[in-house]
């Protein structure tokens, strides 16, 4: 723990946990590639850098990929050309690999005659012993995804079919993965033996769906029929769906998706997002209470918790900071003297409604501090008398290996500085965090079945030592 | 009053009013040019078609204009070649002329050897026989918007001063108009003798700012000094600030931008946005009060006065229609069978969160009903028990004539039919509105300073009757 | 005349005449956009920077304008949408007005509750004048074009009809006109009493086809008619061709046209293009003989002159300059050590073909001399033993006020330097150019027809002295 | 031989041979991807549908490539991000594989940890049957290009150096290939054994540059060396060049080089194009006489061949047919009644040039016939009395394997018709080709070291049967 008051960081450091992808998968119906559209639509929070979508029209694959948003990235023209009975489809917010439209997923290759899409949400921990070895045998990679590594070894895997050869290239990796697999006679799915993150499997109609969240399903029209379980592998054909577990081990979610990345319409690892956040609130209000005027959320993650909280204390709900709807990711900062407007473009306090009042500010997490610092600012010259951040989740003291972008350990401001020290730095009155027991105790856990590394850093996954912190691009597309 | 129930309109009409435009001007900073495009940015609500600044180098008039939003029209290369020490800009959805980058405002001329800018809220009821008269004369229109009859009478008229001039062009027009007028010498403001849309003042140092809200002032870290006066007209120039109320008239400030346009967070006609729309929920709680489980707002919108409503009700107040934050205006409606995601894409309800549940949905005002029908339908889906639409103003059954896009009489679904009837067609269990006079208690009217036409048809400025519905193109852009 | 060896001017300027501008109009054809389109892309060597078709579809004018070639400002949808059985169209180089989108013709305004569309070809020497007296009267401009001025003379012009406003509009007018106009019901054309710019009438079945140059009708596969007279006035409508000789003066056609700007293949001012640059050799052969082993002409504009002095001495024509078909306007040139690639990309002499041998380079004029001198320069170092440079027109002398961009008097190398000097200076063994009478006798001058300012500074229509060199924008779009 | 008249062929049909790439290479000069993109500019005849280039700044390899022409690929900005002292760079028409960005070239993987990039001209004739054999190891594609398949031979080669490893992979291949392998330390440079492509060697100062035709060299400012011989296989490194004869087999280059492809002022197989085509003129001129006003060539391909058969014949060369210049890839038809326009827009007939002339048309060769009968049709419609087809080689018979885009057999005019039968059809009024034996006259050819296949069908290097004439996509990008 370090002493003394915190310095502001660095401006313009991205003060957020960043989601890494979302998948879909669609068999069986003839419009797969709107479907898949649509689904990567409602998965659009899980990865805002790039979409792609491959789909199949019997005869071969039809790949198309963009940076941007799944908007942005698809057209009616292209989504026309791209018609056909099955599709995968991906969003993604990078955690491995550069930011390049190479890196865009699903990634696809000729493989023995025919195509293969793959579309991947995770994190491998051993990817860079793979690919070292995969090189030595005369692989060429044409990426710097992990994805490709698991590609490399479906690749060269024995074995009558294909997914036998899968379930043998899986039984390789360590890590987290949700992922859906396209060829021209079939769709496979499969999730890591922790089931660190999301996959659900619904149905339209006769058409199987595969997605990261059930909040795609609904969009889809599609019924939600159960979780795609840790470990299992499923295979969609013109047989039918097929599966069975191929992988055991400890059930170890992330719990940072029920607290913050899943959207709240969701169920995910079977607890409704919208109600668990509720309840974190709640938890939160016991043991972190205050006398106070209002509680007001950060709109618009911390919504559910503040009225949980708002709920459970009794103090007045109110959405005092409103938020500017048009921001894009393409605001311009003014150059020389009017700068640092990051948070202001996107927030702004109701004119004289806080004059004199207390405020309780409900969030989800604290990263670097920065925002939350610029945040109270804005609520101090708006006239707050007194401001009580609460969190509703514990300090985060370790990274992610399984999936997000995370800071280093060191960038993570409640790693190296007591509860004290950041409340100072923030500017607040009274800060309090929600405790790993009351976490616990709001999203039901009965058996250790979430991953907490980044709050306790017990890793239920043992990361090697040599691990790159990010790997180089083989080359670089300008 | 028509008889029976009411068939779903044909679908894909937006079923919103629409806000016409915003307006800033800046004179005296030397990045003007960045103050107007963040000012534009905090008033992008107020327009989404097309946005554009003109600002001034001390030499001549620099101008960018572009459909599309604040944050895509312009790029850091052109906002640092606009330099200079005074700007105005403009964000507009089309109310008169066609929606082209030809109709894009400030509207700039060449004009007895220098430039003449003129950015215009508002919508004149006689432009179409003042441009009959100056086309006898041998006026040529490069445009069809009203903007233009103005700086024709402008530059027409007798007068030793561009001030003397405007006056004289201002007092041959009628209807609504908030504008700002860039020359290479000076800024320019005038407001209507009704005070039909906003028009605020503030100064950041030396700099004066003018702009639609006090929103845009706030970013641009401006202080709010006054409202720009119905019938003033001002400007500034390097003497300072000057003016004077150039026309008298009866004030008549348009009550909708209480009660939907303006942004919560701004002080408009002296009023705080934000507590008023929750003024407005308490009030109808107490007019129209029901047992229920839950309050929830049609998100964002109907957020305070479904806050009010819980307060005053007692009910709680929920989020469970979760907004998908990633819908842009360019969302792709797959073809042929999958169909009218249009609400759907914007709004999923928290999953199994209703179930059984008897709901209050808060909402602001009804157009034509279909997106009430479909969202209520959704609820119901989604296991509502009960579903209580409450409405924060009274039914609107006339359209407006002074800046707003409505559709025509017939199209406003309570101008033809019965409460009744609006209810039985949205699919909800009871329906009620708030009456005219709760209205005017909660925005505390005292002295009928508020236009409330579209919810009683008295219309405070005659509007001629041979008026076009809307203007045909001179010539078309490709 | 100035003393001494000329220093290489500085690098970048064009080293070339400008043609002004080609227009063409339609009326009759269903697909009169499309004809119009064919006949831009024929005159696309008259002017490059914008491209611009009015048509009109029986109710109102639809504009299409855009900078670059006509190839990449049109599509096959904006064609489609432009249907209709008239047009106008317009390509343009910049003599008057900054080279802006805004300025891009044909000019349209709304005029008389209708949609008047203009395209000019010329350079007016009052411009200014009117100018000043319009805005005198309120009147407001939007571009910084003359084709601006006589559309404000016409629609202020008192009279019955649209003929009527034009030809009284025409009548203060000074300097040089080949115009087309369009409305909804009429094709107007006129050209100036002088004839300075070449205009063409033709038929293709019974619609009517007016164009700048011959090579037009041809791809339209239009029958050429006759020349439009200079003075005269056209009006094509649904009563068909009508007009008459509105004014009268010597006739006074551009002798450039037939040097270098028309295209080869054309007909205009009843001369073959083709054939009289083949006289304009043989007499240059005549005048300024040499003993030498071949002809090359600097391709491409210098060939037909090179074919006539090959023929006339007998030495062989050959074609040792190679041109790289593929430059655009598009090229980069690499930064730093590795510049001035200019002529280079453009043309190489064939290897080794050169060596020893005695070389006579034909071109048609020689304006700052910096690319003759890069030229031969290239050719001495692949081996070249006498380079012989003969230029098939007299030495260029004075500016052009009727619609040719060229540089100032100051720096066209003829004005300020001896022939010897500019031998010099372009490295040549022997320098010739064609004598003003030999240039007489090869165009079959009669009766002193042409204008031939440029050669001998006798300017035909008088130019007024304060005329400013370049007028300034109003206003400058980013 | 079939028999009767020739109906004339479906539209839109190139009639044109296709050249397949060219390549630049360059070591040890700090601007290499300027070099680049000057030696690509000079060698876009070979290859207009893509263009990339590979750099190297000491760290790893940067990458930029798309469709179009070099201009419009590169811009300031991407060559300014690529400095670094070795570059390659490729420009392509597909020969095989689909023209897809991911076809586009240089072709780049990573490799062993680093990067490798590969630019190939030319074509593998056993491409399938190794890739099948490459596929069943669990090789991966990302491409359908013969390049990748050499690439995977390099990268599962034994051997110390990448040298080695490439003289393995390429004892494997066979067909044609000038190829160019860039990696963080080398640029390597490899002919086939045939030397079926040409390539060249040339320095700038202390840099080595390899590129395919000397014209490259040129515009660099590079002095030529030598031809890379046949069978060879070069690395340029730190230490400087190395190489060695790596393969044996008689030479036989590609005559059509000479004929049609290469730049007029390149030297290539140590014959100077410009002069070999001259040569090939006047063979024809003796073998194929005829009386007759004057010769004239189609620009510009068939120029120099024409310019041989004037000198030869006395009869007098003229330029009669003239080229629009603006003619650009984006042409569009108009649709309807005014099409066909394809040989229009680019050749119109000098006005009233030909009438009453007894013309000699001079072109390389004629594939289908189609274009050669549109424009006799031209030259007949202006005024033509006689027209004689004259072709500077012989006719074209058999497809090519070794890198030229060639119709299949069957599409060949002359494989299937008479010289009388194409004569009848481009309606000529008399058609000669060259002979063989003239053609092996004209080109010096002394110890058959030319391959004649396309018009001898004697193919040197053994076709497989069961080659696929066009490989499908692996899988297709919208």
């Amino acid at each position: 723990m370090r002493k003394g008051s915190l310095l502001p960081p660095r401006a313009g450091r991205e003060d957020r946990f960043k989601e890494a992808c979302g998948v879909v998968g669609i068999y069986g119906h003839p419009e797969a590639a709107n479907l898949a559209y649509l689904g990567l639509y409602a998965l659009q929070h899980r990865g805002q850098e790039s979409a792609g979508i491959v789909s199949c029209n019997g005869e071969g694959l039809l790949v198309h990929r963009g940076m941007g948003l799944v908007a942005d990235v698809f057209t009616e023209e292209v989504l026309r050309k791209m018609a056909g009975p099955s599709a995968i489809g991906h969003v993604r917010y990078s955690t491995s690999g550069a930011s390049l439209l190479r890196n865009a997923q699903p990634f696809v290759v000729g493989y023995r005659g025919g195509g293969l899409a793959l579309a991947h949400n995770g994190n491998l921990v051993n990817a860079h012993l793979l690919r070292r070895e995969l090189e030595a045998r005369g692989a060429l990679f044409q990426s710097t995804m992990d994805t490709e590594v698991i590609v490399h070894l479906v690749a060269s895997a024995p074995g009558p079919s294909l997914m036998d050869r899968l379930v043998q290239a899986l039984a390789r990796v360590k890590g987290s993965y949700s992922l859906v697999v396209l060829t021209e006679r079939a769709l496979l799915a499969a999730r890591d033996p922790q089931g660190f993150r999301p996959l659900v499997l619904g149905k339209r109609g006769d058409a199987y769906v595969i997605a990261s969240e059930t909040c795609a399903l609904d969009l889809i029209e599609a019924e939600t029929i159960r979780e795609v379980e840790p470990g299992e592998v499923l295979q969609v054909d013109h047989r039918g769906l097929t599966g069975f577990k191929a992988f055991k081990g400890p059930r170890r979610q992330c719990i940072f998706e029920l607290i913050y990345f899943a959207r709240p319409d969701s169920i995910i690892f079977g607890r409704n997002v919208y109600q668990t956040r509720k309840a974190l609130g709640r938890e939160l209000a016991r043991e972190q209470p205050v006398d106070a005027d209002m509680v007001i959320p950060l709109p618009d993650s911390g919504v559910p918790a503040a009225i949980g909280y708002a709920q459970e204390s009794g103090i007045p709900f109110e959405m005092g900071m409103i938020r500017n709807h048009y921001v894009g990711r393409t605001f311009i900062e003014p150059e020389q003297s009017i700068r640092h407007f990051g948070v202001k473009v996107k927030l702004n306090p109701a004119k004289d409604f806080f004059r004199g009042k207390r405020v309780v500010v409900v969030d989800d997490s604290i990263v670097r501090g920065t925002t939350s610092r610029k945040i109270l600012n804005m609520l101090r010259q708006a006239g707050a008398k007194e401001i009580h951040q609460r969190i509703s989740s514990p300090p985060t003291v370790g990274p992610c290996f399984y999936g997000i972008d995370t800071p280093t350990r060191e960038e993570l401001i409640a790693f190296s500085y007591s509860v004290e020290q950041i409340r100072d730095f923030i500017g607040a009155d009274s800060l309090g965090y929600l405790s790993v027991e009351g976490m616990r105790r709001a999203v039901k856990e009965e058996d250790r079945e979430f991953c907490t590394a980044c709050f306790t850093n017990e890793y239920p996954v043992e990361v090697p030592e040599e691990r790159p912190v990010r790997q180089l691009a083989l080359f670089q597309e300008m």
